[in-house]
């Protein structure tokens, strides 16, 4: 049997909403470029290994598998153990959070499941998601991953532009969800003003649209001076999904959501026939973590540790940008984002900059339909001090060449 | 704002597919009601936790912590971390299994995951799925929740029907997939014959179907006379996909499909925007463990075990039912499958079940229509050996009273 035909016949059985998704192949090849040697990464995401705490987990691990296996290594209920629900709602009161309930939170295999057990439950093709221009990626390659149309609304240094969903709405576009990330923004490291919260809210209370709000950075908030947040602004009409990846480690696929039993019913359903439910061991361990008092000792340390790298890289900012250039001050999380000239084509670049020692994901791949590629998102989570300092000149040569 | 019209405004939102889907409301009832005490749960379909390697599992997660933190607590590729699929292709190289290559695997999150992954690849609304009847009830809802339409064919004491299989395709039936638990089937126990499974592959690759195996139970196999796997006999058309819940544990959350690379492409597409990656720490433990040798030494005392259990069951049906009962004999796994005279409501009993002291679950949710009830699924996995006595005892004085 010939194996070029079978590989033909095999995709031919696609269903339509893997045909109709954009590839995410062009931004594939960009990470693999970035496996060669001396490349300095400003592209990755990821928390930074050297702070996860190790021995904590490793001594909290023993004591449970001791203890406690038949729970720990047992399935655990779809919405997740309720020993590890009632501690994270407490968590999460003490922060100023809602619930205070435990039926109004679920457990999820990290923040992109549960943003992907709502795109399965309310999206249908066509509908309308609205989402921040630029956001992360991966939230818009779910929502197109059932077909969805998704709209970029423009964000700016105090957060999504609430008068433009409001005539977006009022030009009877009518959207299932709304997503946003009103803290410490990935890619742009800027959070909400208070003022827009409680506008953004009120605005898709009147038309029905339900928020998806997600948390992934509010923990990682350099000044410590969060604003209340969407959810405990408007219980009735957020979705909260949180992530314990940037909190504690990804290794653990652990994270949450908080919402309207409603929202929870349905996102319980499609967890049911996705990974049936988080892993017990993880979740027992993120309890005993909480429980012992280690994430309120070790979030100002992390806090301290990623607002030091993004200062370190706002003064290689300063120091070496050509003019034109601007960038945000993030608040918080992993991420600025730099803005070039209008006309400076930075997914046409990214090769040469892999060839002078540096990488970085391209603007565009931030935008729902790619629309502006004069911007690069700079991750300086995993960079080493003297390494931002080497690779922020390396690219403002890059820029200064141009 | 008044909430209950607010819940009602977000149930309008839910996505068609959500709507359409049967509910699994029935199931949840049967299942809180065996939470009362007292009562003998032949319904579940656990691992024992009894022969859970906890000792071996926490020395292995100190050691990982220890030595590896960086990998085993970071993100993993989407894939799967490539130490970890190596480790597991040779393993299931060593089993007789295909594949030889790390190309043609992938790490899931479980093997529902799995099959989750494959529904959203390849079902669009309509698209004709084949099972066995009765089968995995999770399957059926995971295909249902891309509303597909899945069509139920006979199962024998010997596995599926072939011949009715040939018909459905004769007679214009295009499915996309057929899925099938050829070894120890969930819910019969029974195995497919070595005859049939070479039919099977060769009838669907004449009709361009890619079979699902499930391989749940292949490694509980009581006698340990497997015949061989469907894709080891049609590489090219089979993607197979295992659990590690059965034969490690459920809490790890950890899973495999092997399959031709075009299958693997489309289901790393589709986890990339569900929970992004398989736990690293779970991955790189299983990987240790099977390095270990731990694998190969545990693996014939489960069999053993579960054995055990089973016999005790065989040999409580056999003493205490009623004429006209027939069961079938596991080959391995967890399960039997009682069958009663048509006309026992098996659903309808299994309130007086509960009342009585016993659950089970009705052999109707089995079935894609659930045209059958006069049939149950018996586990003996997690049921203590005297408790499997009086419990098959009870469920023989309802039968005969009737």
């Amino acid at each position: 049997m010939n194996s070029i035909q079978v590989i033909a016949e095999l995709d031919s059985l696609l269903a339509k909403r893997v045909v109709t998704s954009p590839s995410s192949g062009a931004i594939a090849d960009i990470m693999a470029q970035t496996e060669a040697g001396g490349v300095i990464t400003f592209s990755g995401g990821f928390p930074n290994p050297e702070i996860f705490p190790a021995t904590v987990v490793a001594k909290l691990t023993s004591q449970l598998l001791t203890e406690d296996p038949g729970t720990a290594m047992q399935y655990s209920p779809t919405k997740g153990l309720t020993s590890v629900r009632e501690v994270i709602a407490q968590w999460l009161s003490g922060r100023g959070e809602i619930p205070a309930s435990t039926d109004e939170l679920m457990i999820t295999s990290g923040g992109m499941d549960a943003i992907g057990l709502l795109a399965k439950s309310y999206l249908d093709p066509g509908d309308v998601v609205i989402v921040e221009a630029p956001t992360y990626l991966g939230a818009i390659m779910a929502f197109e991953s059932y077909e969805a149309n998704v709209r970029g609304v423009p964000i700016y240094d105090d957060g999504i532009d609430v008068d433009a969903v409001a005539d977006l709405l009022a030009s009877g576009v009518r959207p299932k969800l709304l997503y946003t990330i009103p803290d410490s923004q990935n890619p742009t490291g800027c959070s909400m003003s208070g003022e827009k919260r409680h506008a953004l809210v009120e605005l898709c209370r009147r038309y029905g649209v339900l928020i998806v709000e997600d948390v992934a950075y509010r923990e990682l908030d350099f000044s410590e001076s969060r604003a209340p947040s969407l959810r405990s602004l408007a219980p009735d009409s957020v979705v909260q999904i949180g992530t314990f990846s940037k909190i504690f480690f990804p290794g653990v696929r652990l994270g949450w959501a908080s919402g309207p039993v409603a929202v929870l019913d349905a996102m319980v359903g499609a967890k049911q026939v996705a990974d049936q439910c988080a892993g017990s061991l993880g979740q027992r361990l993120v309890e005993e973590y909480i429980r012992a008092g280690q994430m309120d000792l070790w979030l100002p340390e992390a806090r301290r540790f990623y607002a030091s790298r993004a200062q370190t890289m706002m003064n290689a900012l300063e120091l070496t940008m050509p003019d034109g250039a601007q960038w945000t001050r993030p608040t918080g999380g992993f991420f600025t984002w730099l803005t070039m000239p209008e006309g400076v084509d930075t997914t046409a670049l990214s090769a040469r900059a892999v060839a002078a020692g540096i990488s970085y994901v391209p603007g565009q791949f931030f935008y729902p339909n790619g629309e502006r590629n004069h911007e690069i998102r700079l991750s300086f989570s995993c960079v080493e001090p003297s390494d931002i300092d080497k690779g922020i000149g390396r690219l403002a040569a890059l820029f200064t060449k141009l």
